[in-house]
């Protein structure tokens, strides 16, 4: 064990450099660092065990610093504990550095980007479920801040780690009273939050955060038991350093040089100790063995089948074969058919209930241990989570996302349940696949697809059953796309994706009765888009094009396609406009003009 | 009062209503209207003061059904108050009726859509502080199911309901046990949910939800005090149909026929009862008068300026010349510059401290009784309310979001604090106006259309301080654009907004040098956008045109230019096409293409 006044030496060299990398970056939250001085020693020094030579090694605790904007000193600390060298602290913000304002995984210690406030506990979740599913001892540290707590984000985390018996999850809230803006909700009122993480059933400490006995104390009892722990911890932001102590109005500000004089002249000199001496491992832990495949069988579907049903089915099977694959739900598991996989793998399936936000954060700490997360709810409830999905994308996190029910095609239950933005979500992410089968096949194809990719997919599924278009054999390589009818007198080109790819396919018959040929491409990639064959198929029908799609006019495959496309002087752009409203499925491709009727009037429009 | 016999009777009427409408529609919640029908029979035709005649009257309760999917049983007691027709009620969910599958404001007594869950509380928030601020005795009541309270945003909502001293809101939670695809978290736990209230200040009422008794002796206690308070109603989904009383597998399922003639046999004949003879109106309110203007001046800027701060110093002059104006910010009004309203408006401003969701939920319930809510945060972290943001279009809402800290021009933070995606987020919103000001000049000016527009408005800001672009006399109106750079013999055309501006003013300096002219337009008014002008300019410039935003490359300016262009033959798009890390500004938007430097080459690229 680290002694007090070790940790109490440790927790001042930490100070010193916060206050030393904000100064010297000119940009950074100083104060909001030597608050947490002591935690942070008491964490990396004393309670976690980690092999400080290997980021990933299953032994590892894990810590993720929810309050992203005090990585100063989680970067000191990485230094201290002799992972990065201590002169690189310097670097502090510089393009050049992965020592970034807030953290990322540039760094392979940082598990999950954060620097969006009260993200962490969610993925401290994800990690600590994920040590349990590998079956090691280890642990998962989450140092939050107060003003984070307002965030219902960590509400819905502090839920799920009730309801799977976290025990080793270890919270810590550094109450340091202060916001960016002015005082928080509680400032200093420990017992509010007592009360509040004791009604989310957690075993709760409260402590001076500046007293190591204390620290030490507390994450000694926090140690047993099966409830999920959190330590308040009562603390000055700006501690150390007289004339920015519990300051208002320091919230994100480096101390000037003359400044930083006077404040290390108070701190006094560098204590001379060499923390990483002290630097606890875990006896190495067994990688666990899983089976690794990607392939399955699919059946000879004849009957019309809803694309988000051949999800439910692909998923059961990639998890037979594949032992990282995990699912997520948010209580509509029986709406996405992700209810397929929780039957057949109850251990691998984490229901969330309603709370979207904790379902991307579980998944982007299970997928940093290499789990494979398919996480499902309606299109449009991804919305919900659309800021933990942008801090996946920060974090290069493996997940994979589905978004069923969406656009008018679902009918009567109305716009609140039709996913209308959520390709504008999902395709500006850079890297970010994005895939939308327009039948049970190339559902369960983009399902393999997404899972062999390492990075974040999106897949969109549609709510009723659609006819078969592909046989079983058909591959559906990311970035391809596939023509459905084409002939040498094709008069127009119509890229369609999901629902409206049967409206076109109809279309083309009223189109052909009247001597009318189009061609139709089935762009079930949006993301990476086949602009070489949709640009081709257009030229060779004279310029002329028609996209339809399930979504609004901007942000999805209209406006993927106009990208691409060199000229659209004959263009006829089939999208919902409006907000509509609720009625029958076919009333509503007819209302909002994305239906057969709508695609023959573009096409001979365009004539 | 009216009797509990009384309200039984309506509570059967409201029953009996809810069956035949999903069975006359083939879709819709009959058990969760079930469950309901004793409180709703309460709040309508008891508790609630509401004129039938006048759904905007101030002296009005207002009532927020946050369980959407209980549509049914709204509609039914609006028709039993004599509001809607009771033949009505069998055009649920039809696509010329406006009752549709969850609640939506075409019916104006619904002051915000719902159906995507756990937002209604926030609206309850708003709507309540709408009352206090016009100084009327009126509540606002919320129906919350159970299992929405696993959203975190009903607990940000909880937060502000106590933090303003919400005593005339009143929420009721209707306990019925069973989630969409098993029990919800708690099921019938209510000392559970008893507990978390409690924790976040609230005062608890726990009811059996049938027995009409309890819910007045319970109603009647939650008239005092200024704590918001809670009735936790324990409930049986399907209550009085025996065959679906508390059993899993009938979320979203109505009966059929057979099983409708079965169900109302056992529920007995309609009660003959006019309810509308108990509905309670309250002497009617004054409607208050407020300063309504929209002109303010603006100084003769000259030194650099961030668009930024000019919001706040607009905002604060919107707020001296209109009353209906507020304020509310996710505690970093400092960064965003609201703080200048909240300096002078404390009455009319709301800190929402670090809880973006109830931020945007608040405003839509302000913004429901007549106030003109503005609400601003980092662009980034408005991500984290896109939910409500969509369901705030749904309930064509007239709010105004201003989101800072734009791109990657905000330098060292990081890109967890960027805002890339927010035009991807705003711009498929129907009807939503997307503003990005260039200079500070143009920032108030936004301001002021913002305020004038009936409707959603977003305004991007940016960060760092900009030089001056126009005189204080220069007007902006919506759909418009500035043509800042021409001549006879323009090369090419650059299409540019905000920070971007700015460097096309510095690359047409470095471009002249060699002879070479071009033509610059401020697309400040992204939605609607210019067409015409950027169309014209780019055909005047042989249809070479650059774009050059500090956005990722879908959904944002870009996309909005190529969807308008008929032709982009000769087309180069500058923006973020990975995922940006921190550095200093100028380096930043060099690495990512979008300087000058970057300008100046895609131009010759085009030559």
């Amino acid at each position: 064990m680290s002694s007090v006044s070790v940790l109490e030496k440790i927790a001042k060299r930490l100070r010193i450099h916060s206050l030393k990398m904000t100064t010297a970056a000119g940009s950074g939250h100083p104060t909001t660092c030597l608050s947490s001085a002591e935690i942070m020693a008491c964490l990396f020094f004393h309670e976690m065990r980690f092999n400080p030579k290997d980021p990933f090694a299953w032994e590892n605790d894990e810590f993720v610093l929810s309050k992203g904007h005090a990585a100063p000193i989680l970067w000191a600390a990485y230094a201290e504990a002799g992972i990065i060298p201590q002169e690189s602290l310097l670097d502090l913000r510089k393009i050049t550095s992965n020592l970034e304002g807030h953290p990322t995984p540039r760094l392979p210690w940082v598990k999950a980007a954060t620097g969006s406030l009260g993200q962490g506990l969610s993925v401290g979740v994800g990690l600590a479920l994920a040590q349990k599913l590998a079956g090691v001892k280890a642990r998962t540290f989450v140092l939050l801040g107060d003003g984070e707590c307002a965030e219902g984000a960590v509400w819905e985390a502090a839920n799920a780690a009730r309801e799977f018996k976290l025990g080793n999850l270890v919270a810590v809230v550094d109450v340091n009273r202060l916001g960016q803006s002015e005082p928080t909700m509680h400032q200093h009122d420990l017992k509010a939050y007592v009360k509040k993480f004791k009604a989310f059933g957690w075993d709760v400490f409260s402590v001076d955060g500046h007293k190591i006995d204390q620290l030490l104390q507390a994450l000694s009892g926090a140690r047993k038991g099966n409830n999920p722990k959190v330590i308040l911890a009562r603390t000055i932001k700006g501690k150390g350093v007289s004339f920015v102590e519990d300051k208002n109005g320091w919230h994100g500000k480096p101390l000037k040089p003359e400044e930083l004089e006077k404040a290390l002249s108070e701190l006094g000199p560098m204590p001379a100790i060499d923390a990483s001496r002290y630097v606890k491992s875990r006896e190495k832990a067994k990688t666990p063995k899983w089976n690794e495949g990607f392939d399955f069988e699919l059946p000879n579907y004849k009957d019309k089948t809803a694309t988000r049903l051949a999800y439910g089915l692909a998923l059961e099977k990639l998890g037979r074969v594949n032992d990282r694959v995990v699912a997520i739900d948010g209580d509509v598991k029986n709406s996405t058919y992700a209810d397929r996989f929780f039957s057949s793998f109850p251990q691998r399936s984490f229901e969330s209930y309603i709370a979207e936000q904790n379902m991307v954060g579980m998944a982007m700490g299970l997928a940093a241990k290499g789990f494979l997360p398919f996480v499902a709810t309606f299109a449009a409830f991804l919305t919900r989570a659309h800021d933990q999905i942008r801090m996946a994308a920060y974090s290069f996190s493996n997940i994979k996302l589905c978004g069923s029910h969406v656009g008018v095609s679902i009918g009567e239950d109305g716009p609140s349940q039709m996913g209308l933005e959520d390709l504008a979500m999902f395709l500006p992410i850079p890297d970010c696949v994005v895939l939308y089968p327009a039948d049970a096949v190339s559902a369960e194809k983009c399902v393999k697809e997404a899972a062999r990719y390492k990075g974040m997919v999106y897949i969109r599924t549609t709510r009723p059953a659609t006819p078969i278009l592909y046989s079983p054999e058909e591959e559906f390589p990311l970035g391809g796309s596939k023509i459905l009818r084409r002939s040498d007198k094709d008069a127009v080109t119509v890229v369609a994706a999901g629902i409206t790819v049967h409206e076109a396919l109809q279309a083309y018959e009223l189109l052909r009765k009247e001597g009318i040929n189009i061609r139709i491409i089935d762009v079930y990639s949006i993301k990476p888009i086949d602009a070489e064959t949709i640009v081709k198929s257009v030229a060779e029908t004279g310029g002329r094009v028609v996209v339809a799609e399930d979504h609004f006019e901007q942000g999805g495959l209209g406006t993927a396609v106009a990208l691409v496309l060199p000229e659209k002087r004959f263009w006829k752009h089939l999208c919902i406009r409006e907000l509509p409203r609720s009625g029958k499925p076919e009333e509503l491709l007819a209302k909002y003009g994305i239906d057969a009727a709508s695609i023959v009037q573009a096409v001979k429009s365009l004539l």
